[in-house]
């Protein structure tokens, strides 16, 4: 369906739920990761976290780079309170992160980015999302039969807890899952457009 | 999770999708439609449409309702400027309902009714989707692998179509499905408090 007009697609993230968005376009794409460390400049807010750590995920590919390839990266970030949270540690720290995002809203951030042998773009999302007052019972059920501990802000808005928890979202639903793959789309049609 | 406290309920739905939702609650309930025509005066708009079609529902059950029990109909309508869609009528008619919510915003109105022996409430949310603008291939290859005849807008949003052509959404997610189903739960915690 989208034409890549010998464009080569590398998704440079590990996370399955991004290789399963991907695949969904039906178009041929390697994954390739190099390993690197998601620290960031304390300095750094919101889409600038996001964008720095694409563009250091991105970083190893520039020297290596053909013509006609795109390099997908991306990071997601969730933010509530002014505070960054990441995958939980272990099933207690994931009870306290979803306790945090009970009964409020929160920011779910994901930047894209796009490595050619020409240019280097990023593209950022920011999804609103707002949870009703979650019961302990809900939280704790919720860990036993899906646990988060994979996931930033541990809870996935396609699991059970994101159809029974989230009352409205502003914004691209699969951001929330890892890429917004809509907005991820049109760039790629852009860059192969002829 | 949900205690009911001795309430039944009752869904007054035939919608596979919203039984689906509920069985999400792990709380009993039952399946009772009557059937009711779904047409509506043509001076309503919006929301009055679905409250009008919900009231329509629950009427049936008004003079055989038991204390303690909560009957739970529902209705949605898909409005695109100012033009309401039901559920396409074939292929051809699918594909146009598609091209004409393609590259713009469309409404998704659903209302809930909650009758018990004592009261009926309506509650009522709107999701506002944004699709990007689609190809006749994307949407000829989804009426193909997944058939939206059943669905109002001819499309689910929890399909092919929603997941790689629909940029954001503003509003409740399973709404759009059919039932919102945290406002529903919230509801029914009302209703069934002691």
């Amino acid at each position: 369906m989208l034409k890549l007009n010998g464009y080569e697609i590398i998704l440079a993230s590990g996370s399955p739920r991004r290789k399963a968005f991907l695949e969904k376009l039906h178009i041929p794409f390697k994954v390739k990761v190099y390993p690197s460390d998601e620290s960031y400049p304390s300095s750094l807010k919101g889409i600038e976290i996001t964008e720095y750590i694409v563009a250091k995920k991105s970083e190893p590919f520039k020297e290596k780079i053909l013509a006609k390839q795109i390099i997908i990266a991306a990071d997601t970030l969730v933010c509530c309170d002014n505070q960054y949270l990441g995958k939980p540690k272990d099933v207690e720290h994931a009870k306290q992160m979803l306790m945090f995002l009970s009964g409020k809203s929160h920011q779910v951030i994901t930047s894209v980015g796009f490595l050619t042998n020409k240019k280097f773009d990023i593209i950022s999302e920011i999804t609103n999302v707002e949870f009703r007052k979650l019961t302990y019972d809900e939280i704790g059920y919720y860990i036993k039969i899906q646990p988060p501990m994979d996931k930033a802000g541990a809870y996935g808005i396609q699991d059970w807890i994101g159809e029974i928890g989230v009352k409205k979202i502003n914004g691209s639903y699969t951001n929330v899952i890892g890429l917004p793959l809509s907005q991820v789309i049109e760039r790629i049609q852009f860059l192969t457009k002829k």
